[in-house]
């Protein structure tokens, strides 16, 4: 035990020190490293494994709903930009300049593009002509970059790896509906895929995308109760057809500007998933994305057959579709529990002379630390059952946990008290900037989304009649 | 047949304007659009589905071989770029710069990576420190940027899309071993996927890459007889282990420098395949990266059971893993079939009333035009067996004619004969840089690689003994 000690002491201590604990996990993992740009990081094997499997299971689901995917440069004419007002206003601020090339400086500099919405809107102005062209549903996996000040692995960095998608519609309902369609893929993606519940709904105004009509976020909740925006779908009406002249003849024979949608998720969501399930041993990973979902550690590897039952066992799993590895290196087996403990491999199986000869082996779960001895004739489908159970336990504990962490006020210093203990608060709102405003002076807390139905009856902060019921927390 | 001709006449005739009929083809293919700035490419859906297909073999044949992918940042500070002094020199002239970010100039100017060799040998510089960390193999899938003058799509645009591989060894053997297991991975590739023979071998000092020892290629004759630069492995000695102190204890307690290489591929594959098998209909797509691999055309569509039994195939055929579309649009078969074959689709199966009577359906060839008759019954086996073996006469078809277009010359007239005439041609050449250069002043001909044995007697330039036998041609 005193190896582990030490091990485990290696993090931060997740309760009292929690931003300490992220570093440490994220880096002693071998997640992500720090780039030599300041805000920049580097994705290193393990932590790009995790969005090799986001990416295979999002790409499937958006190939599913019609989406093609497709590839546009990466940088854009400052001139594009502040065609739509609103954007240019938004995303100008952090936008990273391209001034020389070749050798010579450029006539008109080029910005690293912060989102795609005005070169793509560029690109489908050129494409569509007629109702036959409709809907066109584009994605691009891609990288983009937002310069930061204040910059944190996978949060919030300076370049970072995303999807976005674009579509053009004939109608304003197909654009809405595809809005809600596409926040609702990225809810059941989250629950699935990363066992992580969210709050889904509508942003205010002062939250929504720049140029947007209207910004539908997911919020999911963190270890220390605040709110990571994990995922946003933009009904941005015509706004961007017009800036962009995405117009089509209709079967009427008349011509009309299309209506347009964008969402996306970035490699943010590996940090929601990390500060969703982590705990004191460090990563706790689901299993759906999980780039090791099943450790095997021999135990006394040098008595006969030991080693070759664990191989054999390994490529059992592998043909079964389990990412498994068989950990045969010359460290102790206590060592080797820790280090894949922190690594958040969610089933580790100890084999070792005596479990061979009752054909056994021992499942240690990452998510309860119980203990499960499986019979080995049927590892297989043992440990798909068991990462099935993982994953279910998993969302459930953080349901709860959110579900038990999410307060009603009715005042601002009620609202403080709850961001203050960790919490989400619902509260009325009246529905103006000035008050939104206030909370976020009074609490150091944000509007993340409107609840679908607005039940409370009085603004939290003027008192006025409520226009909608908002989750107020504190947010990364 | 009018329209037919119709049909055809939208693309230049190959033989007579190879450039402009590249140009109709993957423009009106629409695998590619131009981009907004000068010298970037829209990759639209249709050929971002090769490039995915594309990716998906080779991701799993460098991960057969041991490689993790990993993503490295974008931007590199331009100090990184001339600690290798070849480096810089050869791609400082190509470079696209950063110079202001979020509102403000930058201290240090930034470079959008050309390659990465740099950056990533600094972070290797950073992570490995002993011989237990060895080897380091790993990949990435990313953007890169050079500012060229001349471009055109997927052969030589300002920014592409490619696969970067990077490795550190212990020795000098086992980092040259590499650099020719990949080199043998891409021909390999290259053969089984695109259909397409190429030529491998050692690249002149002149023809490598910026800071390598020693480069190694793969060139593939395109329709017009010319060459294209097709992959490359680097061996880079201990270049960038000592720019970027990629150090490591070895087990004798020395430390010692590592010897790295890399390798890429681009987007430019999607150029070498359809100027290898394009034809005077238009795209002729290798089966295995053809995004669309089977194409159903109902005939009388409206009689009854038709479109039943076309949807049915198509079901059947997607679930056995053939990538299979129906066209149930209202365009006649006889547009449909012009469509379909300028898009390169290796099967088109035509479905009408009477084949249902009779159990059968024709299958066109998009590589000779032959029809056969199948089985519907049997029509899964029956279509990837048509696959295959279009692939396999593809690859002949372009071998053969590859072979039949390499030339031997003894001297420069008739080195040039041969390149007019649309030939590789095979000669000696002492050595020397001064004798290379003439080669290209007097026949616009480049060294593509060296052959594997220096049969030549003498220098087609200078008459000297020969060092080694060349492949000249000219090239995109």
């Amino acid at each position: 035990m005193a190896k582990e000690q030490q091990f485990v002491a290696q993090i931060a201590d997740i309760e009292t020190d929690f931003p300490q604990w992220y570093t440490d996990v994220v880096l002693k993992t071998k997640l992500v490293d720090y780039g030599p740009v300041k805000g920049t990081m580097v994705i290193r094997p393990y932590g790009y494994a995790i969005w090799e499997n986001i990416q295979k299971e999002f790409d499937k689901r958006f190939k599913d709903n019609g989406y093609e995917n497709a590839y546009f440069p990466l940088l854009i004419p400052m001139s594009f930009m502040t065609k739509e007002a609103e954007h240019v206003e938004g995303f100008a601020p952090e936008v990273a300049v391209v001034t020389h090339a070749g050798g010579e400086k450029l006539q008109e500099p080029l910005c690293v593009r912060p989102t795609s919405e005005t070169i793509i809107g560029t690109m489908y102005g050129k494409w569509v002509e007629s109702w036959r062209d409709l809907p066109v549903r584009m994605n691009q996996w891609a990288n983009v970059m937002r310069w930061e000040k204040t910059t944190r692995p996978f949060l919030r960095t300076s370049e970072f790896l995303w999807q976005e998608g674009h579509s053009v519609f004939a109608t304003a309902e197909e654009a809405e509906e595809e809005t809600q369609k596409l926040l609702a893929v990225y809810a059941e993606f989250a629950k699935t895929c990363l066992s992580m519940p969210v709050l889904t709904g509508k942003k205010t105004e002062k939250e929504k995308f720049a140029g947007a009509v209207a910004t539908y976020g997911m919020e999911a909740m963190m270890h220390d109760g605040k709110s990571l925006q994990s995922g946003t779908s933009h009904y941005l009406g015509q706004n961007f057809s017009k800036a962009f002249d995405i117009k089509f003849t209709d079967k009427d024979g008349v011509q009309k500007y299309g209506y347009t949608m964008s969402f996306g998720v970035s490699t943010r969501l590996i940090g929601a998933l990390i500060m969703t399930h982590g705990d004191m041993r460090g990563l706790v990973l689901p299993p759906v994305v999980a780039p090791v979902q099943a450790v095997i550690v021999p135990i006394a590897a040098k008595k006969a057959g030991v080693l070759e039952v664990c191989r054999d066992l390994c490529d059992r799993l592998k043909k079964a579709g389990v990412r498994a590895v068989l950990d045969d290196s010359e460290n102790s087996p206590g060592w080797k529990f820790n280090e894949w403990e922190m690594k958040g491999v969610p089933v580790r199986i100890e084999l070792g002379p005596r479990d061979l000869e009752a054909g056994k082996m021992l499942c240690a779960r990452r998510d309860n630390f119980e203990k499960t001895e499986l019979a080995l004739d049927n590892a297989e489908e043992g440990v798909r059952a068991l990462l099935g159970e993982i994953a279910v336990n998993l969302y459930n504990k953080a349901e709860e946990r959110m579900n038990s962490r999410i307060v009603s006020a009715e005042t601002l210093e009620e609202l403080l008290a709850g961001v203050d203990g960790g919490n989400f608060v619902r509260a009325g709102w009246c529905g103006c900037r000035a008050c939104e405003d206030k909370v976020k002076a009074f609490a150091q807390a944000t509007s993340r989304v409107m609840d679908k139905e607005n039940t409370a009856k009085k603004c939290v902060s003027c008192g006025k009649p409520s226009a909608h019921t908002i989750f107020f927390a504190r947010a990364y």
